[in-house]
């Protein structure tokens, strides 16, 4: 099996990133006599799905063609008609699919709808990078839970600030230009009130030449200690803004923040904090799917303790900070013994010139 | 220039790893018509320069042979005679050589020796790597200083141990085992006495069907607070140990040491520690050329701040520890701002299995 065509369903199927959530990113690639005829993919939630996209481009009639698509076609209505139907009107002969539909209610379904109707069927060409690319979208389909990425940002000798909480900028402009893609692909980013109280930050994407869609911002705020003038609250305009707090808040704040547009969930707490569990599923029942976690050391390790976290970006900077005062990415408690730390799986690197980023997989959770 | 003959002498020069100190790693080759007759390496230190060794080592006459060696031969008497005369004599009439010598008081004699004997020379072949191979070397050749390597094992939120100290172990073995090799590649090892107190290590090196030989032995202990039953103290048969200490400690204390065997450094104190500065000065006169820092955080970033370090080797296991008592590679006071953090240069990556190994040099100091 040559895989060229569904790699170039993959790039298709990557520009719908930040746009689709919480829909899966899908490319499709009709294939004539060698040569491509058709090819789209799910640009934005709501819209069609990339084998209708596909089909709707074709320069050649689709008898007899192949389609090469990354993910099951579906076969049930839904914001849209069936994709299913559609391919098996164009005419085409051949569907090949990267990988199944991971929602259980309906896997395999289309693949059967498509073979009743003559239609010759292979699945499971570049599975992993299918799984990989669409790691949200499984999570949350399959448990109703965001995804949810831990990203920080240190120095070599894992330090997140100076003991003077000063951290501007501790890696370079590529690592953080990555920062601002991974904000516009996750649905929500999510922080911890002091990081407001000392940084104040927009939490927005930026990036230069695109238009990226701002992710929701959500402050887990256990007592609503928001100041009413910082910049999340101010700029409800550009993104939406959710404090996280719970009823040891005072009502007034709580209606003060209503007032200037931002939304405010209360969640039951645990332990005296924001129950983060509780949270995450209120989250997802949302309709969030994925959250961006850029929390400091110690709703860092509240996370990780709770179990929310699948999977991490530690950014790394040529750098040495020092200092026994200065913050660590993750703090709290912490494990007693080495053999009780959290352990990542599938460490892979990236670097971003002297910056190394190092992503893998909490052990307890989601892993591809 | 085909550097295939270079590499070979590389690899050979390598094999002297350890056994030379403080003299450089060099390997020689002899090539006639293309084909390898004699080649050799500095062995140990006091033994044959790596030129004899190989002119001692040939399969046919040398008589219009090239010789490729990875430093320039030397023309004064050292403990051995000047391997300019022992090329001339030979009948070889080309040389290769990769970097000249780097102590200025002789560099390019050698060259101009052969050169002024009517031998062809070739510099500069693969010089980038042969300054790498003995960068211990020309540091200690030009500053009478030795080279250090700072050494850490962390995990990726930058923890050297949990809260209760555990750090058994956060690496994995393979990572553990190129320690070793460092070890014994280094001339001593240098620790504060908290290490000492909290994990009484042997601080040998230990390596599976291989003769390494172990480091002096350096203990940083200001007030001579070392257990005189620690393993260090104990094991002075199989490795010199010495306590860098100064006029704060008691007598009494520094006589039993000495009783057991121990060498004792009375060192002048800055900011009521010892001077790490002229603990380098001072090692760099007894002949060591190199130490490998494998110390705690107040130690490191002493280190640091001192301009002692030359390099760093920070390996990164795959593991969360957390906790905001946990201790970290480098702490001390620490940088008030990211701007004034110690910057490191020339960054590399290597992996061992899932553990990943920053290598870099400090700004301040000698970089390659």
């Amino acid at each position: 099996m040559n895989t060229k065509f569904m790699e170039r369903a993959f790039q298709l199927a990557k520009k719908g990133e930040g746009f689709v959530n919480p829909n899966p990113m899908v490319g499709a690639v009709i294939v004539k006599n060698n040569t491509i005829i058709g090819e789209g993919y799910h640009k934005y939630f709501g819209g069609n799905h990339a084998e209708v996209e596909a089909l709707n481009s074709i320069i050649d009639s689709p008898e007899g063609a192949t389609m090469y698509v990354t993910l099951e076609p579906c076969s049930h209505f839904g914001k849209t008609p069936p994709c299913t139907d559609a391919i098996i009107k164009s005419g085409i002969k051949k569907v090949v699919i990267s990988m199944l539909d991971p929602n259980p209610l309906v896997s395999g379904r289309g693949v059967k709808k498509l073979k009743d109707n003559g239609i010759e069927v292979i699945t499971g060409i570049l599975e992993d990078k299918a799984k990989k690319l669409n790691e949200i979208f499984i999570k949350y389909i399959t448990k109703k839970i965001p995804f949810c990425l831990m990203k920080s940002a240190m120095s070599l000798d894992g330090k997140i600030a100076t003991k003077f909480s000063d951290s501007k900028w501790i890696t370079n402009k590529f690592s953080r230009q990555y920062v601002h893609k991974l904000r516009h692909k996750y649905s929500a980013i999510m922080v911890g009130i002091n990081t407001i109280l000392i940084d104040d930050p927009l939490l927005t994407a930026r990036i230069p030449n695109f238009k990226a869609k701002n992710p929701i911002r959500i402050i887990v705020d256990t007592n609503c200690k928001i100041p009413l003038d910082s910049k999340v609250v101010k700029t409800i305009s550009k993104a939406k803004t959710i404090i996280a707090t719970t009823n040891l808040a005072p009502e007034e704040k709580i209606d003060k923040l209503k007032e200037k547009g931002v939304d405010v969930l209360i969640i039951p707490t645990k332990d005296n904090r924001v129950d983060l569990k509780k949270l995450m599923e209120n989250l997802g029942q949302m309709g969030i799917d994925s959250v961006l976690l850029e929390g400091g050391g110690t709703l860092n390790y509240s996370a990780l303790k709770t179990g929310i976290v699948d999977k991490i970006n530690f950014f790394i900077a040529p750098k040495i900070i020092g200092g026994y005062l200065a913050k660590t990415a993750v703090e709290g408690d912490g494990a007693s013994l080495v053999k009780d730390s959290f352990s990542i799986k599938n460490i892979s690197i990236k670097t971003f010139e002297d910056d190394i980023m190092i992503e893998g997989y909490v052990n307890t959770s989601f892993t591809f």
